[in-house]
């Protein structure tokens, strides 16, 4: 299947990776009812790591089942689906060739006392993404813990072996941690800067959480104010994001957080595609909904992202 | 000797593993008086690291001997027997062949100061499983101590590696430091979040205490409470353990802690069985007693396992 | 292309270096509009990492874009082009031997708490500036620092590795942390001290802050004051630095920090040339400029610099 | 010349261990006067390092130099001689052959700030050892201390390498540090906790110090006041801690401590024999004595150990 | 160029050496106008890096050039030159074979605090002492602070790996941290402590400050009391340490410390001769002065030292 011209038009702005990671990423852009659009739904399952089984699968007790998350993905047309190795490799039999997957590599829980060094333990590694055949690594950095250098320094190894060897890399660039406010967390000067560290350490795709219209950091706010940066709606902040991710030229996606309604997701995903995003990584609203409520839903998403 | 039914069911949810891994598995699964029945009744000695040897051994000093432990675990018919290096090895040659090992491969002990760190010395390697003839590691991790990032790493670097070389791999999955209470230790909420956590770790054994009907975590106290997952009886319990291990598609075991009468021990046996679990894996309770009493005991214990 | 007179001269005093090394060093000192002249105008983009996007870019933004810093330092006629691995990396290809590129290994971010131990995340590698192309690596160390000897010990290593693969190395020394006072960062003393330190530790370019005429160090202000060093003006400044470095054998430049009016930078510049200095780095004050007005600010730097 | 009977019985207690381990143990065995009785006299001589050199050897200034040692322990007929690198090897080539040396990898100096976390430094590696032809590595192990955990990884790690190329492994276990007491450290509980732990962690031969009554442990007070074991004695509790090294099949020696006169060395070796333990290990007592004040203690030492 | 008598009698006191490690330590008691004696004078230049170029080379501005001291070194006829990496090398090929040359792998630097655990930055390596033509390693460790323990295992790497390559290991063993008194740090019996571990860790040349009769440590007083040890005069201070570095066998120099005048250096010289020792090793006093000073103080010097 040749590549439509907007994958390959993304894929030119990654100059100097190696032809095993542009594949892979063209893999992912390539894949699902959105393949060839540049747009892009992906299904990330690591809550029972973050948040326990119970709090991640009571709701729709069929996710206690790692089966259970493939056949959603793959059935709704996901463009790829995430998670830790144990859960990932344990359908990478059954469900091999059918969604390209990304392995978590690191993986952080609730019964760790976060505080001003949050962090997570890495569980895997480039050698597990290779033998059960994903087409990416993904990656937590917390940007502002006082742990983030090392974990930029983890991920800075495992990204050169990653694309050494062909694999795409998938950046969770989430600020926490150490004098950053519960709301500067998701200020969307702080959002954008984690964002464009992401793509500075080399993200093939670059996952932020939507950002709020709230300025964090006093030189900043300033600056925005200043030059008047749009940030008043949803869709000029994640423009700016954008833009923050090298002119546009880095694959970025929104995660949008704790469930929620529906409205409140395709109102996300329309910000999103107005403000040249390339897509949702959406989990718990959609593996914590009823199936068959969870395909309408990520239907409906996908419909949105159309071109 | 060819498979059961159950034990290729079992084996059949272990996608991704290594042949000589599941072939490991197998092994354990198969031996014994439970042989073949998916049951499994497994003894650890690690408490003379643990406690000391006088508060191990004293009640019954034929046990201060390493050749004692093999000889009961082989007449009473157990499916596998755990220890650290230099006691396992020290019956490595006279027993060889005759009953699955597994290599402990971290141990802790009582004159350390536990804390909010605590953590385990690693004191035997995969070479040396490999060397003395073992069919697993075993390896104990205590989620929401402050060194459980640094454990969950080491685990997953000597997983990585047992695995690449057909060995399968244990984890002791005991919640224990950080902020978590002493009761929580063992809540429900808690135990089932460890469990969970060890098969995503990537055991082919998941090993956790038998969980109290208490809840720990007030986030997860609500869904439970919400969703009225059922944690009445220990059965109901053990059932919910097991779905937080992917479903059941990982073999669990329970330890029933300190030494206590048989009839307790036997109700343990009976929730475990009917709640779903795979076994038991009993060591004071066994070695501490008289041998004739452990050896009947063992035996009722099996009965109340088999089909 | 033959190398002038004094850029032999220049080459000569870097005994022991590989000829890989004096290679690229050369290809530095001959490159651009000062090729030839051992003056040097270097281009750094690190500031998205070090200060957030917006504050970097947002005064001109055609500068969030990678390729656009590749070709104002190309058009500009600098001496090379230094950035981050993902930055330099996003016109590898497009501007590849165009302009000698200097790969900065490692980067801090403002999200971090400084204090007393600063510190930087060393995000790419030596293999990663070979596979891309670089002349050299860079790396900074903050002498004062409580992190400062461990930074030491990774670019000890790097450059070792660097120069046996024919790279040259550039080190910022910048001294912050430890007990040192906020004007201690650039009083003379310190400054020297850290040059000196550079070179020391094997520096082939040796990248400081102009220093103030302030002494920081109550012993060294006794020597300064008893054998009159001359520092009184910005130009003798330099020059003792230039002495500081290996009597002028190694090739030293200068940043001028935050952007300021056009006039102070070529005040800066002509009291680098008078005090003997190789040149500047200036990133800031060009890329935050319209693109016509950095030109033009190039074009009059590099005119001042030119013999 | 062929094996005791005694030692052939020691060593199949060592299963699992390499043919050149045993060998090496055998050498040992088979050395000096007691050669043959599976009893040992061993001279270690870390003191200088511990202690510093004139309150080692001022005593005896003959002692300042490290050829005495050797010379001493041969002309003696003792069954090994330890060090650490600089002294052992100080002698290496004009004693080869003359008496099976252990290499003391790590050693301790009192400069140190010892406190909850005492520790010590690993001067010599298992190369060393080979290089200058010993038969066994010596390593402390500080049970009890903070650093015990890291020190367990070490000598898990050495102890590895010794002997897959052929060495035996001696283990000093000296609880010390944390929360144990002065009088802890000698404690009867605690002593035998160490011993069984050293055993545990693989040591061909077990050092500890000859252990007080008092006990230490509340836990364990109550397991030896309950169960009646004997521990009045010197004798008895000797026999202890041999039950406690696997039921006899650990080689463990004693050490006495601080100079003290040579009856209360007689007597201690006395109580050694009379509880089964294998000899003892005797520093200060031996050389800090003119030489033939030394030759003289010894000799009635090993009459004593003779069967 | 046969080895004299002498030289011959101290190689001899290097057992289990290799025989590229005694060749080199040969070469530099085979050096300069002191070659043959078994005496010694080392030029070291690290207080560029220890002290701030303005502080050590303003006195005498020349020395600010790199080719000055090499220069020195060998025109006064010493019998090593002692510097750090980027020193050193800036005069590798200009000197080549003129003299033989120690780098100095460790070093600190005043911005540092230094508080309780002071420490060094190893800057360079034993790859880079082969490289560069060297004889032989310098590092310095600092007993009694709370990094000693970790500086001794660098040292003992790098020695390992630098007698493996035939270089002979200078070390330089200046109590210093922890609880020690800044008298303490030159009382004779912490650097008879010091010089004996330095021998202890395998140096071929121990270094160490001319000792005071202060005595810090309680228990060694005692020992110096009542054992009458002369320590009254300098002379006899420096036959003591002799005696601590295994009873004369280890080669051992002096240093003198900050700057002074002429007729102290020498009474210092003729106290070493007197003692015994090996020798000096003298920097601030040689350079500091103007060169034809220098020459002349070191044509003294080593006259003294002559037999």
């Amino acid at each position: 299947m040749g590549l439509t011209r907007r994958v390959r038009e993304i894929l030119d702005g990654y100059e100097g990776e190696s032809a095993g990671t542009k594949a892979n990423l063209a893999r992912v852009l390539m894949a699902g009812r959105l393949g060839g659009t540049g747009k892009l739904v992906i299904l990330p399952v690591d809550q029972g790591f973050e948040h326990g089984p119970a709090r991640s699968f009571a709701a729709n007790p069929a996710a206690y089942d790692p089966h259970y998350h493939y056949s959603l993905a793959i059935e709704a047309g996901c463009s790829a689906y995430a998670a830790p190795l144990g859960w990932l490799q344990a359908g990478a039999d059954t469900f091999r060739g059918k969604i390209p997957t990304i392995l978590k590599l690191n993986s952080a829980n609730s019964l760790a006392r976060q505080k001003e060094a949050p962090d997570q333990a890495v569980t895997g590694s480039v050698a597990d993404a290779l033998r059960i055949g994903c087409a990416a690594i993904g990656f937590t950095v917390y940007p502002s813990s006082d742990a983030q250098y090392a974990q930029m320094e983890e991920i800075a190894e495992l990204s050169r072996e990653a694309k050494a060897k062909g694999l795409a890399v998938v950046i969770w660039s989430y600020p926490r941690g150490g004098d950053l406010s519960k709301e500067g967390e998701t200020a969307v000067d702080i959002v954008a800067y984690a964002a464009h560290m992401a793509a500075l350490q080399g993200a093939s795709i670059v996952k932020v959480k939507l950002p709020s219209a709230h300025l964090e950091n006093k030189d900043a706010k300033k600056i925005y104010e200043e030059k008047k940066i749009p940030i008043a709606t949803m869709a000029e902040r994640v423009r700016h994001i954008v833009q923050c991710c090298f002119n546009g030229k880095r694959v970025v996606v929104f995660s949008g957080g704790a469930a929620k309604d529906a409205s409140s997701v395709f109102e996300d995903a329309r910000a999103i595609k107005e403000g040249g995003g390339n897509g949702s990584i959406i989990g718990r609203n959609s593996f914590q909904r009823p199936r068959a409520d969870a395909l309408k839903l990520l239907d409906e998403l996908m419909r949105i992202y159309q071109p």
